[in-house]
């Protein structure tokens, strides 16, 4: 399998993790989100994100995921593997297991304990050290969910000293200043920037630079027609069909519920077996799941009206 | 003037503080954008509120804007002044001042500091008498900005041991299962629960029990519209307008950016002499310029699709 | 191995775990390790504690210095293993390998998206049934690092509905309060309450009503001793004792450099062949060791002097 | 009165601030503790710091409490007054107030709202900007209260642009590996370093650099008389006084309690009348008090041993 580099571009789903209703690992789900995914149009997978659930995993069942998808994709797009981890040793061991299974890069998040800029760049020198500089890797930017705080400066910096740094899951928030200044440089590398917090500023974020998404949404093929639309320079089109799904984008954003409402809907659109998440996880309500279905309704309603 | 109690309904607008460019308070630009308010249907002014740069204003600052405001209004709807502060003399001064003033109430935002369920309910305890029995005092639950985190089991035990308590300012998020927790709950007085994170969850939260939106848009008009479609019985018609403005309210949402959108645009509408935020505050570029501009132009013209 | 329960008393000491120069994980040094600590007179390990560099192992490393430690003691004392994980999955895995081994109890601390009381107490139910209910566990009530703030009433809570919760590592700070609270409640089963901190509130502690301590100091015997001094009723001895120690114990009770400077006095005290932390971690510097030794030797000098 | 500048050096006390029982602000025993801290030997006063409970004064508190001291010291050493506020126009409201009061500068730590080191400069810009570049300041580093993390080079930098810096209030923790990197940087004025944290790494901290500190203790003279030794050449003088003082020193350096400690010692030694802490504040317990009574005794049975 080709490596991940800095032309990826497009949309690279955050994949669930499926589950049965007593909390095991669904492989037969795994296969038909595999395609399901793939129908839809995305160009790449990222594997045990923060939104696949993969501290619930143990290493056996992580390690059985990812070959499951891989096998099922058989080389069609890349797949990228989150191997965040509070130590290297975790980091180096799961890496060079997926790396020889055949993903084609992995995404490193952050831990929480970095609180100055010199600070955050010597971690990434250390992990891109740790996971050898063959191995190309995507710095993810999530403040809220990570705690650090990158500025422009810092995420060039990386850039500058780590060849293998190929891409950036920009999703900071607010983070539209963000992606313009790091596009506005002129003195780095030109890496990879796809955009995460759901697509929730997709076309704001194409129209600064963005290469795509690297997100989940219960309705991949927004992303896909967005990024699509934007490549045809049709904007207007990537608005109107942005508009239509953003009342339930928004909903799905949510943190928490969020994720449960995405295996919701995958399930009712028949690609999961299971909406379960593995426990800890919040469940839906009946209130949650009308609400749910109004806004699938009038998403259905609008998407006629704009054809 | 009557004070808060628990019948509070409607749109209490989080009032913006006009400053001219050069950040001297603008006193003309306060009394046409009470009008402003006014006219657009709001049933209550919150001031001093955190979107309204409240930290940025001395003291006498805050009272010459506040006195200013209930001067204009006349006694026509009823004032809240945010009155949270780090120590509890300086909370009891604004209080005391304001509500001489003629305001009907105080809001109260927990500091940060407080981390037990049993630290906020004393805070709140020793809140309340400071600001003395017979103030009306508004609970502001937002996580995100003050990083206290109660529960709806918390928000309850206020509730019952503090009378002078009325209402909730409820922006947790996500904040949907909290809100019908409470609304659940069969021992507790109902409160006023209004919602605030800029109307994001509107329609879901109207729906849950809310009674109406405690927050700042540079519309007014859609929550407004939306609460009074509530009312009406006519949830697709509050569903089709909050789908209509969800694109700005959306991009005006974002925190620290989100106050300088919000000035642009009431400027851009006649209503403050300058869209400037006093020092330190972000200044919006021309591409976040153009972005708002086409959003309200797709605004207007969706607004007209539905009539 | 018998299991642990609320009896346990003494000094629980939180291991380091031995590594090479060049980052191996260290089996003859963890043999010396096990002798010395337990020629000092410590009651109890504590391994995979946040200062055994836990988080830099892979599981096998995990479970391979468990193991030697079990053997090398040879169920001369019991050994409580830190499980703590972000996911449950992992935690079971963990528990259930290291209580096949002849582990006599785990140690959990909570993760830091806890927020409100109910949380904590949810969060604590699943881990015990996850680990099983005929798993003794030990409560880590550590906010300085977890940012998990459980107030006395929580803990109580959690000692009440769960049987097999036998111990809490007390480390709050300032906690002497929280100590005395928990116990002069009358009404819940009584654990056994080691203390934390590097022991730097030891004396305090024990008047409160502690049972010993479960932390790490490059001299155990100054816990052993000032325990033991307690237990004869002397506490001036005790106090002696301690204040001797207290220069150098505040200088290991640094967060990050700290861990670096009990494995130097452990190295040089002839314990670990190398007081190297795996990457990453601090190094000394010269000055750093300059004042150790510096302190070390007006601590010998002290110590004489008390006789 | 001479303004602050870089060759400070010596004690600059971090004064409390005396209320009566009542908790009205005591200005009798105020005059009797500029008279306390004048004999034991400070060379500066600071007011209005954290352990002032400066945010529970109101405005005309703050100035009447700044007044009275500048009054009663008459010029004798200079008084730096903390300033630090959430916004600039309350900053530079007292700031111009106090200087025109009399005070030599004031002290700045920052909002926790600061994350990467750009904002962290900028922010420092601003607030001298605000202030006035003719008023000298004080940067205090202080991650643990304020959770703003200041590397040595943001410090430098601020250093560099900023000529009213002159003084940096150390207390990060553990912050000697930074204190040794400021003091090696031969490229920036030497500003004057005071220390913080109640003083618990003194004499690591006179070694590496610093010129004295800026705390609190309810016995100054320890600091001084540490402070002096190091001046006459003397370290084993500075560490052994230093030792003897270090059990009370831990115990008043809890979060929390701590200031009720040192109040308490105030009252005890005839400083200030009553101990008591204006609201909301931690009462001490009899045990608490049993402890500070047989601290207080094994510390003078020390002191004499020692000479």
């Amino acid at each position: 399998m080709a490596k991940l580099d800095e032309t990826a571009a497009g949309v690279y789903i955050i994949s669930v993790t499926p589950f049965t209703d007593s909390g095991v690992l669904d492989l037969d789900s795994t296969d038909r989100m595999v395609d399901f995914y793939l129908e839809k149009g995305v160009t790449g997978f990222t594997l045990l994100g923060m939104m696949g659930e993969a501290p619930k995993l143990t290493l056996a069942e992580s390690r059985s995921f990812v070959q499951r998808v891989l096998k099922r994709l058989n080389g069609r797009v890349p797949v990228v593997v989150g191997v965040s981890s509070p130590g290297f040793a975790p980091m180096r061991e799961l890496t060079s297991a997926v790396m020889d299974d055949g993903a084609a890069g992995v995404m490193i998040a952050p831990p929480g304990t970095l609180k100055t800029d010199d600070q955050i760049v010597s971690y990434y020198e250390t992990a891109a050290d740790t996971i050898g500089s063959d191995t190309p890797f995507v710095v993810q930017d999530f403040p809220q969910s990570t705690n650090v705080h990158m500025s422009p400066g810092v995420i060039a910096r990386i850039i500058k000293v780590l060849p293998s740094c190929v891409m950036l899951k920009h999703e900071d928030w607010p983070g539209l200043a963000k992606l313009s200044a790091l596009r506005a440089m002129k003195d780095i590398r030109r890496v990879s920037i796809l955009v995460g917090n759901g697509a929730l500023f997709l076309p704001e974020e194409m129209e600064r630079g963005a290469d795509g998404a690297m997100t989940g949404f219960a309705y991949p093929e927004m992303m896909v027609d967005v990024v699509r639309a934007y490549g045809a320079k049709n904007p207007e089109r990537a608005r109107d069909l942005f508009d239509a799904y953003l009342p339930l984008a928004r909903y799905e954003q949510q943190p928490g519920p969020g994720l449960a409402i995405r295996k919701y809907v995958l399930q009712k659109r028949g690609v999961i077996a299971s909406g379960s998440l593995r426990k800890p996880g919040p469940k839906l309500s009946p209130l949650d799941i009308a609400e749910i279905e109004r806004m699938i309704a009038r998403q259905s309603k609008r998407l006629q009206e704009i054809g």
